[in-house]
């Protein structure tokens, strides 16, 4: 059955926080990415049976940072695929801690491979990759 | 005078790139914050002098990838205020490799100030921070 | 009853790599005191708990590295306590994949409090925190 | 003229520091590499110039901690080469601040190709890489 989300539970890590006191705001989209490579995995694609020649560099990426984390705070990062194209795939991402709203993300990745020269260019997905996908119900509803 | 902008030149450092054999995306966000802490260092703020209970947190962080960045390359991340108000300002960066467009990123923080039981409250700029920044002229042009 | 060590599983996050394809070699360092968190917490001994004013910084680590981890590769990180001062503390950490010597770490910590001049002033470690850790019986047979 | 130190002058970035209000320990490792990485360079070997399939895996790293590092500050890394061997190269690097010292650390690097498999093996590091560095006089004469 195609996967459409995934809810990744995770806690701040030392290193990850800033002399604010804070989780450093670029870390959050590694928290992003963290959550999506989950999805992945539980869609059975781990970077080894994805093919190691596929690549997913990301084209955009945004958050909307509404309350901090500190050192320690448990969280959950919740990742939807919003939209998927030929190429091209868009998350949403919240990130919250119990009741609170912690942050609000948004990634477009595209698919790539490697050509001849090293170069990255873009491609469509693998039906192997693309028949494990589907745009959340929630998504659906909102379009 | 003003400032409205800056210019940082910078190299990829070896730590900053991943297996895919590119800067990690998450650290574009990292370059723009570096950019941004130069403008206020050339204003004459720096984080001594700014007052060290002077906070300056992200509420929303966007990014636009147009080409990778490689391990050693050379860039320039040039960052320009395009909106001040009272608690809050805007910035625009790009990166640039030669005449080559790396990315376009937007950064809003806002000013806070530590309350006594230690949350950020956000609160307007002081005279001494605001008396130093002007809008761009290019963002003037634009708006 | 008293600590000595503790066994963190982990897998390595894409940003963690580098583009030799494995993980940075800095990242060993943050895997050690993730593993050296999650034992303080095992022994009820979370930031919160153990008083946001005592802090442990470092004053010496070291590292041996074995073999390379690659993205989404699970290991282990066993910390254990090797000697506990008046002042300071131990670790000595190794960090497996299966069967498979990854690396082998050194950390010593000391423990500090904040005075009235936000300076860092070693001290001894509390009564009730000295009272949950233990020297492990390996590195006791090993002296 | 074969080169044997280099001294980086480098400022400590906000995404650097941890919620300690100081620079993290392991982000000293990175400032090591990006010395060594300064000092390659300087002896005319980019990661181009050298071949990208010259690689430099790191088989030991120490680092002692005399003193914390805060936003903004400037200090110098000193790397100088101390030993020198068919297959690997040892530096130390100091880390001072003013008069102020930091940090003094080790790393061990060992010269690997790829071999068909993707598998790093260890080789005598290719002559016009080898000529282009000595051991520091300092070193030649403590030993």
């Amino acid at each position: 059955m195609p996967l459409s989300e995934y809810t990744l539970r995770r806690r701040v890590m030392f290193h990850e926080t800033d002399s604010a006191g804070i989780v450093h705001f670029s870390n959050y989209f590694r928290y992003m990415e963290e959550a999506e490579h989950a999805l992945w995995r539980a869609a059975g694609l781990s970077v080894a049976s994805r093919g190691a020649n596929v690549g997913l560099p990301r084209v955009s990426a945004a958050c909307d940072y509404h309350r901090p984390l500190k050192f320690e705070d448990e969280f959950d990062a919740r990742i939807r695929i919003v939209s998927i194209r030929e190429k091209s795939m868009r998350y949403v991402c919240t990130l919250t801690k119990g009741d609170e709203k912690i942050a609000t993300g948004t990634v477009t990745v595209v698919c790539v491979s490697k050509d001849e020269h090293g170069e990255m260019k873009a491609r469509p997905f693998p039906p192997d990759i693309a028949s494990r996908f589907e745009v959340s119900a929630e998504a659906e509803a909102e379009a």
